[in-house]
């Protein structure tokens, strides 16, 4: 026994390859994995009832409030190594650290690995971390797959029973916080040349499919003026979202996918469809983009005679991290002599679900190029060391939020 | 015999039904009612070597030089009835009315219905009247459908024998000039009320596949200012297409089709692929334009640090009309008392072939709202009535260049 004994990053490593190599269709393998390393590191592991991997290490007090620290285990399809896993891992490895210095804290760690977080299968996301939070709707067990399996029936043939999903519910009272470690996936610590950041919310998010209707014609007949070019209006209302969520920090406004009617050569097009996806770490900020780039768009289509058609596909609201969980995460950051860099998260997190069973933050790690849900994602060694030394320095040093009035 | 038997609007009407009603696959049966109307109305008729549908109709002295009038008899998929086809029959329709009057004029005339100008099923156009111009390019023969069926197969299963194409072309000294009614495809005359008006060229086209390569990434977490979105670049570009080609009467730029890449909602664009398509009656225009549009759209680019290919995918140069034939052609539009409009054609025409052979002159009709290639394409049987009077009357009128001098 002894106080240096850190996590490693090496074996860290070495079990996010370990799960990247089980395929989409061996969420068992992985599972059994997780749980196997979890007891390895002196935990007790189960799966939950929707599937979620379970591991609690217990306080100097055994059924003490637990500090729950987790990720998301599955992943989109061409993904990367570290999206949800790094998390993972990382915290079982920081419980494998303490275990190995026979350390016992003033309360239990729950490591989850979330069964569903990305949604791919079913169209829905954060499943496991709902379930945990009390929220999951069961009505979603109806909702079926590419090949017409009901989530009801998959969980039932992995071995689950769907009518006890409420027991993988946590009580508000035996939770103390939620901590998450994950990938940035975007650019902002690697552009600045930091390892590590401090989550301030994961940003909310409205999307939209938009349609715009002009009229078809020859390209080689109808004069220029006499055109309702539905592709011209829609390339307008592009750089119209463009420039106003270039206009507020922080602030994003996407067009991912845009697709011409009819779609040929010589022929204008009469119909566009296209995404639009705005996210803002603050609510106000975001709400009013929408109403601004709804009203520019609804301007250049009724100037260039085209009608436009804004389909509300999904709304979240911003989740925001618990100031004193951040200063919490920023204190381990600066002892290890590092600067502490706020940011907020674009992408959706595990934490949306959380927060309403819990205070919620974030660690982020540097990525390379901001790239993710992608093979290419790619991360150091060195940043996932020095990502597990901050992430166990706060866990060592956590203080629930009762214990610091 | 009479001088007051005039084209019949309602056959041109009722055959151009009977051509739509024979399917894609019934080209022969497609060709069996033309040789069968040509011989109605007095012709001889027979297919060429390349399956055009050849009707003659002899001057008063036999063995004349003749004017040329003609179509083509194919259409694309999913078309209308009158692209190609009215020209055809209304042309048959007024040799109709010569012979009822048993009218001879001081040179032949011969009726051609084109077998494949638009060059759907061999990704090639003009192919009919490339061979009466003595243009056909032999090495096509090779190429083949979507079934690998090549064109000299499909040519030998049709009864036909490719190694005599070359006997389907036309001496220069037996052809006075070709003339063609077609439908105009674009809305200028149904915007100005007129019926007819006189085509002045055959515009040139420059086509182009751009592809804009930039960065992919998460939607969420790349900030505006970080990123080199594909899709942004082409909208810039899209625009400077519009307005460069909006800057000059008669030029027309257009992108008809773009595909953002990988295309989700949550994900940047890293690259988009457009066609551009620009075309203007005067090639002095159009190259210009070219020349500006590559110009603004590479600084759009370096601006926005994406990069850019511009690939040619076809170039064709304005085919001008004859002034003698447009005078001609004018002449009987006025002594309908009609106002003489002249325009230029957008869309490619078998004129674009037979130009090579001889002088070409065109009337276009108009048609609703400007649409063609589609199930819509509609006129009215007063304008078919009133563009078959004024061609029977530039018929019955023509002059041969060498007469009018």
């Amino acid at each position: 026994m002894g106080d240096n004994i850190l996590p490693s990053a090496l074996r860290i490593w070495e079990h996010c390859e370990a799960l990247a190599r089980c395929s989409e269709q061996e969420q068992r393998a992985a599972s059994d994995l997780v749980l196997g390393w979890m007891r390895d590191a002196g935990m007790t592991a189960k799966l939950d009832e929707i599937g979620n991997c379970v591991g609690r290490y217990e306080g100097d007090r055994p059924g003490s409030p637990c500090l729950v620290l987790g990720s998301h285990l599955d992943t989109v399809r061409d993904a990367g190594k570290y999206d949800g896993m790094l998390g993972v891992v990382a915290a079982i490895e920081c419980v494998h650290a303490l275990n190995k210095q026979g350390k016992r804290l003033p309360f239990a760690i729950e490591v989850l690995g979330f069964a569903d977080e990305e949604g791919v299968r079913f169209g829905c996301t954060l499943l496991g971390s709902r379930a945990v939070a009390g929220t999951f709707d069961p009505t979603l067990l109806e909702k079926i797959d590419h090949e017409d399996v009901s989530m009801r029936q998959a969980l039932t043939d992995f071995g689950l029973d769907p009518a006890q999903i409420s027991c993988a519910a946590h009580k508000r009272d035996d939770v103390l916080a939620y901590a998450e470690l994950h990938i940035e996936q975007g650019p902002v610590l690697e552009a600045e040349g930091l390892s590590v950041g401090v989550v301030t919310a994961i940003n909310g998010a409205n999307r939209f499919l938009i349609e715009i209707d002009g009229m078809a014609g020859h390209a080689g007949t109808v004069p220029m003026n006499l055109r309702q070019d539905a592709l011209a209006a829609a390339a307008e209302c592009v750089l119209a979202i463009e420039r106003r969520c270039a206009s507020v920090p922080d602030l994003v406004g996407t067009v991912g996918e845009l697709e011409t009617l009819p779609g040929a050569t010589n022929v204008i097009p009469g119909k566009v469809l296209f995404t639009l996806d705005i996210r803002s770490p603050r609510d106000a900020e975001r709400l009013a983009a929408v109403a601004d780039v709804e009203q520019a768009m609804q301007a250049i289509c009724t100037r260039r005679k085209v009608a436009l058609k804004i389909n509300p596909t999904h709304e979240g609201k911003t989740a925001a991290c618990a100031p004193w969980l951040m200063e919490q995460i920023g204190q381990a950051i600066a002892a290890q002599r590092l600067p502490v860099r706020e940011l907020s998260s674009g992408a959706g997190h595990d934490g949306m679900a959380l927060v309403d069973l819990t205070d919620i933050g974030m660690l982020f790690v540097r990525c390379k190029g901001g790239i993710s849900h992608n093979p290419a994602e790619a991360i150091t060694l060195e940043d996932v060391d020095t990502s597990a030394r901050v992430f166990l320095r706060f866990i060592e040093n956590f203080r629930p939020l009762n214990a610091r009035s």
